[in-house]
């Protein structure tokens, strides 16, 4: 469209001064009397039937619940069709379950069975020995939208959004009109609670169906069940993948898993009975926070000084940093924040952009770790060559994050496919939208061939390649609510880079020294072959005893071998 | 993955019955002891510092209001980076704007401005002649989120979420700390009412900073400014473009356009006097309803017989519809429908779908046309051949829409680029994602080269044409909530080829007919060079005179001329 001459646009002969920053009572269409009157042009000629007026119009605005517009949107949180709703409730229970947990410092267990009751009718459910729910919370977590416990913290987790399992509630109901069902124990002796509970679209907030204690036989723990409407397929994108891959990216977690039509469960054990070291929550870097929300933090601060409130509020603001900030925004460090007015907000915005601030604590972060990455492939993956990058932390938008990546090759794995990539964040698998993603987009950005790996332009590479690619975060931007691929900001996909061009190169040693092993073996074939012959030969020529021909032979090898070693 | 054998994941010995559709008494995990004894299996010799329970899990939960998530979250509304905020801000308030104007009945005036302030930072105002909004409706219309007169009615336009223009507001203000303004008048006589407002994002509700009456010029209409951060720049995805398409797909509407760095006012004529067609809002179809709205529609309904709510709460049900349906249920007609079990829901769901249902009504929609979209392109291309084609509705998921497609070919396009596709929803168009839309999908699927274009694999064709692409819905299933990308539903699919490959024919008649064209030139170039040749020969072979050899000269070229057009 760019290249166009804008045929029908003619620029009016009026100076064209913007009118937008003057104030309103200037009459705006300023550009000469034809816009002027167009603006009291009505339709001409045409019966006013049924036409609105502000007023008409005033009585049809409505407030919209968020319940509401994520029904009628349902494909913006993963439930756009069958197969997907049912993989997307089981993932939505089950981050739920590890990060439970995880928060409570147990080595989780779950069962995930899927109960085939019609053609495209399923009832999920997701057990775990997590630390349980208090009773009060209960309804609330499943049957309201836009609540939890981790959307305010800074701190790495699965769930972020407080949307997902109530979401998977709510698809259930709409497709099959039936509750979900929760079962929850917070420690023995303790009752265990049973609830169902069903989503009031219109008001965002739970209904209570049915409210009791029950026999239940696990100390402590939660169950959700959920009927859905669904499909159940293997292979790509299936929720047996998805099972797998949470298995190798959560080595500490064991899981068991019925699937419908299957003989019995699925049993993948623990490889690693270290839990994750738990993430610290942290405080907003400065380098994060934008200007509005920067006013807003001054509004509501309990700090009665400016520079207590840098240094209480935000991560990483010492006293020097504290006493730099408002030297550069000119603003006295005792000034009440509560006072601060726009313009001097925006002065302390600025200033802390132009001053040094160390980077964010990463404790905030939980890395699966070298080992671990390792030890999790291993246990799933049947190839010959592992090896695996933990990167350091690195900083988007002020956000703490880390990239891990693990390659497995060679072995059982396909040679004549592309390369299969797994994608996770905060431990999670990523089963959609895989070109979207930048993790997608960094594998395809380098050039695999200088690796050892085939390649065609603007495909994935070619070879018996596993990719493991994870990234960590206390926000990780996803591309949309259902959270299946991650935004290309340039600081990730940096990272992403480094890590994958740090495995190329060991992927390439091998690949070379396997291919050396070979020529080897092919040379040292050859000695052994001809070697012999030299020697009858010799013994003919020189008239040698076959002794003499035979510690010749052994000389000549040791040589030959000595001398190839050194090349 | 698929293809990877469960190294790790071995079946247990159990039977595997799934326990999912038990009643929760029963223990979950009845699939052997090895389980069971997991479920209490805590962190082995893990000191437990800081670790969370139930109960300080539940002091941690809370509500999160949709501002706040949508901050957090501004890429989903297309807000990710500078250059997208600026245009998506000018988007969600010409949206507006035309809506309004449409409504009420109005030839659409608008005036768009863009000032310049900073490096970074523009304030835009967007000003329409349209009905004006009500007092008492503009705090919150502005400065809260999910609230609108669209969403719960079905019926094609622009806007339908609800949330467009007060998160541009909210973006501005995040970033610049300054309010939206909006001044409005409904009529002449009328005050015009000046306000400045902000939003409390934790409570997702309007703070009014100013309220005011003001001077103002225009007999009625809206005017709305908004300060913030952003960039402005020319080319693709620019606010140029999408304001010259919005010319194309809007020829009844005239645009005033001041952009920065610009030399005066572009203006962009309206091409058409006749406004497009009112939609009428429809009440929902049968086939389009799932089970869980079925279950809520039937408890709410103000009928006090079954057969009387289906005729009256959906469209398309006659007395013998009605019938048809309750008898295939096994339900009686005159049953109350507040006390219908939900089983009995679920029968009636069924019935629904068995039934033969007549598709929806579709003055809901308002087509632009064919005659309008050549108006429309020939207005803004330079091209040579124009062509265009209006479907007739059909329905997905109960939704009726349409598809119309325009092509602009030869005259000044460019020959050796990719082909220009222009993509727009309800009139608006589509910046982004252009390869995740429905619509970019649909053209790929196309041969082109049948129709004499030519085409690598996987990409647009290349040529002198421009396609313009427009679906029209009550609904339109958009990917994300910036509504960049149109969802792949089958049915949307297969009415975009349709039409394309309709468009697609008469290209290539023309294309054709222009080869046949230039070949004739050719032919005839031929004949006008070599015949004299001949006469001369002839004259010296045949001793004719000078007039016998102009006399065979004419009747040669002749009789070519005729064999020729015989061809």
């Amino acid at each position: 469209m760019d290249s166009l001459p804008a045929a029908g646009a003619t620029p009016l002969p009026g100076p064209g001064t913007p009118s937008a920053g003057k104030p309103p009572e200037v009459n705006a269409l300023d550009n000469g009397p034809s816009a002027a009157e167009s603006l009291q042009n009505e339709t001409p000629g045409r019966k006013p039937v049924r036409r609105e007026t502000a007023e008409s119009l005033a009585t049809k605005q409505r407030e919209i619940s968020v319940s509401e517009f994520f029904t009628k949107n349902r494909h913006l949180l993963g439930f756009d069709n069958p197969q997907k709703a049912l993989l997307t409730a089981i993932k939505e229970a089950v981050d739920n379950s590890l990060d439970a947990c995880e928060e409570a410092g147990i080595l989780p267990v779950l069962k995930v069975d899927i109960d085939q009751l019609g053609e495209e009718r399923f009832r999920i459910a997701v057990q775990d020995n997590g630390p349980g729910i208090v009773k009060s919370q209960i309804p609330k977590i499943f049957g309201k939208l836009l609540y939890g416990s981790k959307f305010h913290v800074l701190k790495q987790a699965r769930g972020q959004q407080g949307i997902g399992i109530s979401a998977a509630g709510m698809y259930g109901l709409l497709t099959t009109g039936k509750s979900i069902a929760v079962t929850s124990r917070t420690g023995p002796g303790k009752p265990a609670h049973y609830y169902e509970i069903q989503i009031d679209t219109r008001k965002n907030a739970p209904q209570i169906i049915a409210d009791t204690v029950v026999e239940w036989e696990p100390p402590h723990g939660t169950r959700v069940e959920i009927e859905l409407v669904g499909t159940y397929k293997r292979g790509r994108h299936s929720v047996d993948d998805y099972i797998r891959q949470t298995a190798i990216a959560n080595p500490h977690g064991e899981i068991f898993y019925n699937f419908p039509g299957g003989a019995g469960t699925l049993h993948f054990p623990r490889a690693s009975d270290t839990l994750p070291p738990e993430p610290r929550a942290i405080k907003p870097h400065p380098y994060g926070v934008e200007l509005g929300v920067l006013i807003r933090m001054l509004k509501e601060t309990s700090a009665r000084r400016l520079d207590l409130t840098l240094k209480r509020d935000f991560s990483r603001v010492s006293d020097r940093v504290a006493e730099e900030i408002c030297a550069a925004a000119n603003l006295r460090p005792s000034s009440n924040p509560h006072q601060i007015a726009a313009q001097e907000a925006e002065r302390l915005y600025k200033a802390i952009n132009s001053v040094k601030v160390m980077s964010p604590p990463t404790n905030c972060l939980s890395p699966i770790g070298e080992e671990q990455i390792l030890s999790g492939m291993k246990k799933e993956i049947p190839a010959a060559f592992f090896t695996a990058v933990s990167r350091s932390p690195a900083v988007y938008r002020g956000n703490p994050f880390l990239v891990e990546v693990g390659m497995a090759y060679g072995g059982d794995l396909p040679a004549d496919d592309l390369v299969d990539l797994l994608r996770f964040a905060n431990r999670v698998p990523l089963q959609y939208q895989q070109s979207g993603c930048a993790i997608t987009k960094s594998v395809l950005s380098i050039d695999w061939r200088s690796y050892g790996l085939s390649q065609s332009k603007g495909a994935l590479p070619t070879g018996p390649l596993m990719l493991f690619v994870h990234i960590a975060s206390v926000w990780v931007p996803f591309t949309s609510e259902s959270k299946e691929a991650i935004a290309a900001y340039p600081e990730i996909t940096r990272e992403l880079r480094l890590a994958l061009q740090d495995c190329g190169r060991r992927l390439s040693s091998h690949i070379r020294a396997r291919r050396r092993e070979v020529e080897e073996e092919k040379k040292r074939s050859y000695i052994e072959r001809y070697i012999p012959h030299i020697g009858i030969a010799l013994r003919e020529i020189l008239g040698m005893s076959k002794t003499a021909e035979q510690e010749l032979v052994v000389t000549l090898k040791d040589v030959l071998e000595r001398s190839r070693s050194r090349e």
